[in-house]
């Protein structure tokens, strides 16, 4: 998705693509195949080289292998060898670990010299792939060896993985930090989700069509539901979940990208500056509650043992997990946002583990016809009108209405009409970075978060986390591995004489 | 359909079902197969008789065992003996012709001889399956012999068949003659598209659901086309379409309930009173237009010799129609409606005959979104924004939106989503006629048209009428048999900067 309008694809500036943590999972079996992907639709730069920052000294050639390893494991189409051969020959690999500062000054002068043989021009977009801890230090050493400066008219970009903090206080700490060294329109904070054609069609569904918009308002939208349901555990990932929890790890990130979508105030152009400047101010509208509110308005749950294609233990069996964790791995939240268009409709929330189905959808539930002309047709039926975005499993648009049963009397019925992409669009399986990666090389931070919006989410989500730590595991429910999740979940909407969409 | 709210079916009080036309092809080709259907549903009141009015002398074996031929080739569905048997053992044969007046008054006599026998109690429809010049004397000597009577609690109600007139003095002069021998509460107007199961459900869809109407008017719909267009050619009625034409033969009866349903204000209760009192507003609200702004609002055609499945002969070559014939067998009109919902919002009506597709349906035409924030995307791309309601081939209901093209930049291209009700209904072929006649037993005339209906339909088309007359062959197009129609009939759409929707 580029702002600027570009329907043909250009291939970016010449550019030299330096990953941290070239060694590890992620940029094997995420940056690399969707880097292939690119060179592949031949959108990547004609003069272009990757560097690998490993921790310890590496050669070129190990790099490579590995890489290449990585690639035949988790490339989303067959792999044209003469394409990934290409590809590797532009890779080289540079030792450098923040902890030594002097390893720093070597890369630069290492880099400079590759950049020369490569013909890079010194365009450069540096790609932490690392843990989280290491950004900021990363981010200093970049910016004291000066590989930041946008000198010359080059330009130079970071590229920062979630998660973005762990609280409002630490978001703020990591702007400030990386904001000391870098301009905002240097760093791409990325969420993959918005590399997800159905997030970003959320804008062109509501903005390309003259029928949406009109009703897209409190007038009448009754209220809107965010799900992301995951049918896996936790995993072997225990010790990082274990101080994250479903909130952090998915709601101020991902749901939130969500939400910001659907609620935005139209842009007035599709420009980064515009429509970033919109998500935030929609964000910034989520009213802060107070710590007795966010504890009405949530429920919490941890999975206990169960079955889904087979058994499941329970969450706090899982290596690297305390045995006491009050961790949740399930959250459900009621939000509300404080403007025109959304005053009183409640935005319902609600992500977990190890869930009965995987799904991720937005459901705008619109409010029933507002009198019973069919007086014998019961109340819930007349209020099946849903328009469903569907993310997961399949990406599409359901439109639930209602329409007259066949026969001689009036009875009512819901039904749906059905768009799926997958029935119009034949798009080579992909893995979701390839537009986050072009753009991040030709410049369009269209999709990536501003410094404001990360915050505005860990402002809303901060109340919760408060709450839940001061309770301590009072109000953490269980739930079995495969079932639908905690009552309480059921029960924040049943509470408001409403319920969860089922699934279709 | 029933405006009571009946959503159980109850079967319909004792009655004599008596028809005018016994002999005659309607009969045998949809009133017995609708009344089998209905028994075969248990829809018939259990004291029930039908009695075949024959302008000749015929024993009852002998139109039993006409109308059970005619039910077994017309039949819906494998017709069960027994039920067959038993729905044909009621019928009975009365003489009658209404140039014999006397004939009427044997027939009175006959007619409470056998109600006494089959206990129906005094309850009667006269069902007028005649050609429509027999209406008025029918009705005027059913009035004389007191048959028309609704005395004793008894109800007494005349079905009658389109025609209803063919200009706005012969519809108000069958009114007036009608009235005077019945109130317009026993008169049940058929038009056969309001037994379709779609066209009910246009109702429901404004009105049961919450995200329709908000968008149903000026502000957000830009045109409304209604589509009829057939393959058949007109084959063996040359007699009765060359004095008819496409305008009178489908457009003050399909066209405009197919229009009154889409364009009417929502009835404040869904009975009968209420919801004609509406449509009957919306079609007198229809601007009446000069003889001069008709011919600009207008296209008409005949068909030449073609191919449709075969080679078809030219309209003037057909067996009883004239060979310098300027009878229209293709219209299409352009009407303005003067309220408040509408004004300014063009209905583009079409039908014809010998088409190249057989096609019935309403498309409601959205205006673009309010500025073009996607600026690469060329704007017919973005117009594309249609909710179709489909009533042949397919019954459903498809919306046609703007969706972003899977891909790193933005590119808008239209889709679909779609309801059929085939897909969800598993409702039993019918001929269409079920829900007419069984309402006509229930007394439930919401799906029959009202005087001022029918009234207002003809002063509507009236204009058109005069102005073609005045004109001759000035202004008649020529089209293949095959093809999509004349070319004024593009023109019409295409002056206003317009298009017809393709089918999908």
């Amino acid at each position: 998705m580029t702002s600027n309008g570009v329907t043909r694809q250009a291939k970016p500036d010449p550019c030299s693509f330096i990953i941290f943590g070239a060694t590890g999972d992620l940029t094997h079996r995420l940056v690399i195949p969707a880097l292939y992907n690119l060179a592949a639709a031949r959108l990547l730069p004609d003069d272009f080289c990757i560097v690998g920052i490993a921790r310890n000294e590496m050669s070129d050639d190990a790099i490579r292998e590995s890489l290449m390893a990585g690639l035949r494991k988790h490339a989303t189409r067959p792999v044209d060898d003469g394409v990934a051969q290409h590809l590797l020959a532009c890779v080289s690999c540079i030792q450098a670990d923040p902890s030594e500062p002097e390893s720093f000054d070597r890369m630069a002068k290492q880099l400079a010299t590759l950049e020369e043989k490569r013909k890079t021009t010194g365009n450069r977009l540096f790609y932490l792939a690392t843990p989280p801890a290491a950004f900021a230090p990363i981010g200093e050493q970049l910016g004291r060896v000066g590989l930041l400066r946008e000198d010359n008219g080059y330009w130079r970009r970071l590229v920062i993985e979630k998660p973005f903090g762990t609280d409002l206080a630490s978001a703020k700490a990591l702007n400030a930090d990386l904001l000391k060294v870098a301009n905002e329109h240097q760093l791409y904070r990325i969420d993959h989700y918005l590399g997800k054609e159905t997030v970003q069609n959320i804008l062109v569904l509501r903005f390309a069509n003259g029928m949406f918009e009109p009703i897209w308002n409190r007038n009448h939208i009754d209220h809107i539901q965010i799900t992301v349901d995951e049918k896996l555990d936790v995993g072997r990932r225990g010790s990082f979940y274990d101080a994250t929890g479903a909130l952090r790890d998915m709601v101020p990130n991902h749901l939130f990208q969500l939400l910001s979508l659907v609620a935005m105030e139209p842009p007035a152009r599709f420009d980064a500056h515009t429509v970033r400047s919109e998500k935030a101010a929609v964000l910034a509208a989520i009213q802060t509650q107070s710590q007795a509110e966010a504890l009405r308005n949530s429920a919490r749950g941890q999975y206990t043992s169960g079955s889904i294609n087979g058994p499941i233990a329970g969450y706090r069996k899982t290596k690297d997990v305390e045995p006491d964790s009050n961790t949740e791995t399930y959250v459900a939240l009621k939000l509300a946002i404080d403007n025109w268009r959304w005053a009183g409709v409640p935005f319902y929330l609600r992500t977990g583990k190890a869930l009965a189905t995987k799904r991720t959808e937005v459901a705008i539930k619109f409010k029933q016809a507002p009198f019973a002309m069919f007086q014998d047709t019961p109340v819930d039926r007349l209020s099946q009108n849903y328009l469903v975005i569907g993310i997961e499993p399949a990406e599409g648009i359901t439109l639930q209405f209602n329409t007259k049963v066949p026969g001689p009397s009036i009875a009512i019925d819901g039904v749906e009409m059905k768009f799926l992409y997958k029935d119009y669009f034949k798009a080579e399986p992909a893995t979701g970075y390839e537009t986050l990666l072009y753009d991040c090389m030709i410049g369009d931070n269209i999709l990536f978060q501003r410094a404001d919006s990360v915050e505005a989410g860990w402002q809303a989500v901060q109340p919760f986390l408060d709450a839940w730590k001061a309770a301590g595991n009072d109000g953490l429910e269980f739930y079995a591995a495969g079932s639908d999740g905690p009552a309480g979940s059921t029960a924040l909407l049943e509470d408001d004489g409403r319920n969860w969409r089922k699934p279709s």
